[in-house]
């Protein structure tokens, strides 16, 4: 039998051809210069600006929330969703062991601890049923709602993640949420165009991040976006991100501590034009998944991770799984097909393996231990295809 | 006599001629088509890009720092400068009640209290001589430092701001940072251009933080950076603003709580073509602040400021003040101004009188307050000569 490091790499290049291929890299065949162009000629390049508010709306209509709030990143619209979320100095927020370090900072940053939950391997995204046996465990009831009984702090909210793109299980993390009086806020950095039975993910919690940063589905360069349904929350979310600064002809009134967290005109004209052909990236993608598991349907020890029933997935990053007894070969995978020029990763490291992070309270995490050491994503623009 | 109002008006209509004129505009009449458009081809509009290096060579060159780390915009490089100079949650900073609310913020991010202190007629920067004795009142010296004898807290470092661009009493704030164990770092984010004896604002401070905003001197939209001459720092500046990632070919592994604080290529590549024209903005704000001279030398019941001795102002904001006894003429002369169509503001509400900052510690602040009643800023584009 083909070790499994050389089967990777040959039905990698059965798919792409020779490297070298980058991991993920974005794509301008659309009105993008034209957009920008024009931005830059109307001088409106920096904060107030025709672009963001199209964008914006866009967005919106895209996804089907009420409102959408642009900004600067990703990691500011879950900092700002997670504030609008109740989130207080001295809580703790539920969040998956297994995600990028920006969901566990944008609790950090607001003085709050990041509390880590277990993942399934159906879904890559935090267990219902796991959360839910710890929670018995950990939680208690006080008047003002939950709080960890280890800690004393109060448990105040839950930050789902859309893993690579795939949809978690949200009807049962909502029904946990619902049942322990957590506010949901999702992590929807990569899941724009994601889809839960029907309905686009960021749009289930109280409030939603994106995340539009060069590696992501659409790219404005660095950029972000608050989606709620909130009409309330969206107007709150605004006003915080633009330095909280009360509306005057010329006075300059602050009337909390807001950020400086707009996204600028010029970076809104680009998601503009990203935008209008998200649809060709999301087609360009499924294909390139199925053709990844038509080329990985032969290598044994390994597959391809397909979106979870009942969700559309944008296949934003294509990730392949080895077995578990495979899962010691994954460096070597890794070197195997680097060393062929075609970009591949693990997983993050998981929180609570961080320096930073290590101390934190934590679940049990079996299973996002297991999905780390057997993660590995493959070259995934849409461009491949 | 002409009521003061009227004659605001008339000095500013035969300077600028018919509004509409607003308060600030970018110029965008060099590279900024060329090199967004390349930035756009070569894909790289985000995180990493050779618009990026550059930009923050072409800093390092003009300011004679040695070290420039682009950053997404002011207050991001002024939270990362002074956590680099050691702000730690519970400390306290002393920064100048006139400032925009970001030195304040920037200061509040890190967990540390604001701690206002008075300006100066001659700079409208903080004033030396008034904080010495305000320090001799407050300061008490401990094994490590010094803190506030009411508040117990740490006093750790004082952050002057170069108000409209005019450098403030470097020498005299460095011997009082000296004195009292202060980390200085400079808000320079309006005093690109600015010198004091012949070097660059920005640069006296351990760091230092600029802002390319698009109301500052020059823009990238929305962007910063943090200036040193400390390689150290440099090198801890860029890893903190970009997740504080090891280096590593694949794995994902932060080895503290950094932030998303990139500035994207795309907004880099606009920044360098901006910076080359800088000679030319400083020399039209310069004829600008000259033809305002003239056309107030007739008004009576205030005179424009200008640079303080000893500096080279790049005179971003042009600024009229009003004597002391037409103070409460001020917002007569902003209405009819703003409604002739010449834009003009008044100075920022003073930090201790926004709600979230007036519990803050403060110095008495008679300057401050004063100049707050008596500052009009005046319509100030480089394309208004
Ligand atoms: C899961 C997750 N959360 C948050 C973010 C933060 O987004 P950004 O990089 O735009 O700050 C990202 C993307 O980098 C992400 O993958
Ligand atoms: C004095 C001062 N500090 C900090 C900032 C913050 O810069 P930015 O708007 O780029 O965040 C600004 C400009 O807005 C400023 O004027």
């Amino acid at each position: 039998m083909t070790p499994l490091p050389k089967a990777v790499v040959e039905a990698l290049q059965s798919v792409l051809g020779e490297g070298p291929i980058p991991l993920h890299e974005p794509r301008f065949h659309g009105n993008e210069q034209r957009y920008v162009q024009d931005c830059i000629e109307s001088t409106f390049v920096s904060s107030v600006g025709a672009y963001v508010d199209r964008f914006e709306r866009a967005l919106a209509e895209y996804t089907g929330a009420r409102r959408a709030v642009a900004v600067v990143n990703g990691t500011a619209a879950l900092q700002v969703a997670l504030r609008l979320a109740g989130v207080r100095a001295g809580d703790e927020v539920i969040a998956p062991a297994l995600t990028f370090v920006a969901t566990a900072n944008a609790v950090h940053y607001l003085g709050a601890t990041p509390h880590f939950a277990d993942s399934s391997e159906a879904t890559l995204g935090l267990d219902p049923d796991a959360l839910r046996d710890w929670l018995e465990h950990t939680a208690e009831r006080t008047a003002d709602g939950i709080r960890n009984r280890h800690t004393g702090r109060p448990l105040r909210a839950v930050v789902p993640m859309h893993t690579f793109g795939h949809p978690c299980d949200l009807d049962g993390l909502m029904a946990v949420a619902h049942d322990y009086r957590l506010t949901l806020v999702e992590d929807a950095a990569e899941s724009l165009g994601s889809r839960y039975h029907g309905r686009h993910t960021g749009t289930f919690g109280l409030l939603g991040a994106l995340s539009f940063n060069g590696n992501k589905i659409i790219t404005t360069g660095g950029g972000g976006a608050i989606l709620t349904n909130d009409e309330r929350l969206a107007d709150h979310a605004k006003h915080l991100t633009t330095t909280a600064k009360q509306p005057h002809r010329w006075e300059y009134v602050h009337d909390e501590i807001g950020y400086n967290f707009r996204m600028p005109n010029l970076n809104a004209a680009l998601g503009c034009a990203q935008l209008e052909q998200l649809p060709d990236f999301l087609a360009a993608k499924r294909q390139l998944a199925d053709r990844y598991q038509e080329a990985f349907s032969g290598v044994e020890g390994a597959h391809l991770i397909r979106e979870p029933e009942g969700t559309k997935s944008n296949y934003w990053f294509q990730t392949l799984l080895l077995d578990e007894g495979e899962a010691e070969q994954r460096d070597r995978v890794l070197e195997a097909t680097n060393e062929a020029g075609l970009m591949t990763r693990p997983a993050w490291a998981l929180m609570h393996q961080l320096v930073p992070y290590r101390d934190c309270p934590r679940a049990p995490l079996p299973v996002a231990e297991s999905l780390a050491r057997r993660v590995i994503n493959l070259p995934s623009s849409a461009g491949l295809v």
